[in-house]
């Protein structure tokens, strides 16, 4: 603690907010050390093992497991949400043509912040203070249902092709490969993908979830907590790294490549992509189970994957001894993605798709705690005041 | 300080992170005691009476006041951004229509959300971390300087009437009047409108600063991170309350009623708008300056908010003795916006207009900083795990 020049009690805290308790919630726990997470009171990776995006979408803003009918309401209730409002459809040939003149490219995060800006003013959505909690979770779901209509339809527009419009009678996660590909997705990868999207909903106060929260704390509308997200997911050091990882597999080639390669890389101080975790310190328990889901698909790239993965680890284990360096859900998730069709720019969006509901649950539990999230900081520039002198 | 279940230390602090350094800050500090607040080592209100807003802008995001030259070049080159893109300008009237059907009516922060979030794409704003620091410099130059652009051809789509195409000759101030009402304003109105703009570029670590400088602290491009402060900025707790203390003042409708109407709501336990603020402790500074201004103006709409003043603040220090409740800066910037023709629904996105400064220079500091902000939380759930039973 500290007492600064105006006499205000003031408290110092790790750079970055890092381990520094923000709030409670009821939503869930990463447990780094354990190499276990969860939502709610229950694993969030038997979650995925045994349960649709559906069902744990509603136990993030429910707060429970939905029973049969229940469950079947709530996935009626959400494919129902699917379809654009058509001020905002009509919006999206002209906002994918503004991100497609960039030199970059189109960036498909950039362009789901505008959608979701968009849609939540088409929709109305009103600041959550003035709102009741009904109110505040329809429009989360309003919101989290359109996420990959926006993010498909911005793609396919960006290409040149047509938008193909959402179906209720599939999952969640077969309709969003439904509407990026065009195609009916074969049965085990829609729920590969399904079994990823649940296994990334949420984890902790990420730097996404954390803006959702304080955005919601000033009474804002879900759109505006929601686009924050979106935009702090866009970041490099969160939402980044997937296709990364991937690409370190193409830069590699071939197994009898790894080692040298990886050498050179650990000992020229570079990060290997999709290997290390700020949080973890044992095996990330997503990638266990993505390394499984991949596996059951098989074939010489899961194989190479595998083997990758093995040397990297004995590698990191030889040159960065007691660092506990493993496989992160980024490297499997970009494997299994690849596997079931989506395109590696996608793989961050794929992720939002996901996220949303994450974000949702926060912005409903912050939404119960109506107080603003205000910090300090402390001035450490030139004294003040100076006399202003004029141009 | 407690230690969780994973047996990392974690450190506790207030709820909101009410006073918790959060950072070291060269931008400015607020001395609530005091009753005053800087920009680097300049009194703000010294800097609002003295220089043009376009000066303040420099001192804020290069870090020093110009002298004439550097004045005039900087008034150029950010004159010269106020013309949008050619595709964003198109995509315009799709994103006011979206805005017009909703029940509530056009929300100006979600236009300006969904402006901003286009601009970024369309510019082609790369992520910060991959940027150097010119880059980013010119990307908030950019952002910033299109902020009335977006701001005035959404108010006045959303009303059938043709945007006005930003004029360079005029102030940033002049041009936003310009604009707005398609007249060029009488001198001493643009300047009243600079003077409060200047005043309130930044104040201390806000929930929208700190939301703009979380989302950078990912690595995402500039317009992420506006889109996310306009966002917060449009919380009722934040942004909100200019316009309401003038609703006080027409509730009250002449001098004879203050007393009643304003005792009848403190003793009913409800909060005046327009009166007190979360870290002054005595008058607030920006609202001296803003009452002098209006004086200069004069007419009766002043006198009236004088009297009420005054008669407010005597009633709280007889109901509420000790609490120290003053005018804030929303009350006289009501009454200043009016003077100058401001209408009332674009009071906050006026703030907007101002803020969008400060926001910029947080963002260019905390990219120096390159570490992820990201907190944790306490679980406080049934416990975990339990087992997944199927639906």
């Amino acid at each position: 603690m500290s007492v600064n020049k105006a006499g205000a009690t003031r408290s110092e805290v790790p750079r970055g907010l890092a381990g520094v308790v923000v709030a409670d919630t009821r939503i869930g726990d990463v447990r780094g050390r354990e190499g276990f997470y969860h939502y709610r009171q229950y694993s969030a990776v038997d979650l995925a093992r045994g349960r649709s995006f559906e069902d744990v979408w509603h136990l993030l803003v429910h707060g429970d497991l939905p029973d049969a009918r229940r469950s079947a309401d709530f996935a009626a209730r959400t494919a129902a949400l699917r379809r654009l409002p058509g001020e905002v459809a009509a919006a999206l040939p002209a906002v994918a043509a503004a991100g497609a003149r960039a030199a970059t490219g189109p960036d498909p995060l950039a362009g789901l912040r505008t959608g979701l800006s968009l849609l939540g003013a088409a929709r109305g959505f009103r600041p959550v203070y003035d709102t009741d909690p009904e109110q505040r979770l329809s429009d989360t779901l309003v919101a989290a249902a359109a996420v990959p209509t926006l993010l498909t339809a911005l793609y396919r527009l960006g290409r040149g092709l047509t938008p193909v419009e959402p179906r209720t009678d599939l999952s969640y996660a077969a309709n969003y490969l439904y509407m990026l590909t065009g195609d009916e997705p074969e049965p085990r990868r829609a729920r590969a993908v399904e079994q990823y999207l649940i296994s990334t909903i949420d984890h902790g106060f990420n730097a996404s979830t954390f803006t959702a929260r304080v955005i919601t704390s000033t009474g804002a509308d879900v759109a505006a907590a929601l686009v924050g997200a979106v935009g702090a997911l866009s970041g490099p050091l969160h939402g980044g790294a997937p296709s990364r990882a991937l690409d370190t597999l193409d830069a590699i080639g071939t197994p009898d490549r790894v080692d040298p390669w990886i050498r050179a890389r650990v000992l020229a101080g570079e990060r290997i992509m999709g290997f290390g975790h700020a949080v973890y310190r044992t095996e990330d328990p997503r990638s266990r189970m993505l390394r499984e889901i991949a596996q059951e698909f098989g074939g010489p790239r899961v194989t190479f994957a595998v083997e990758v993965e093995r040397q990297v680890e004995a590698i990191l284990a030889e040159l960065k001894p007691g660092r506990e360096l493993h496989a992160n859900v980024e490297f499997y998730a970009g494997v299994v993605m690849e596997l079931c069709g989506v395109p590696r720019e996608m793989f961050t969006p794929t992720f939002a798709a996901a996220r949303v509901v994450g974000w949702s649950a926060n912005i409903l539990e912050q939404a119960e705690d109506k107080k603003i999230i205000r910090p300090a900081a402390r001035y450490v520039g030139p004294e003040a005041p100076e006399p202003v002198a004029a141009a």
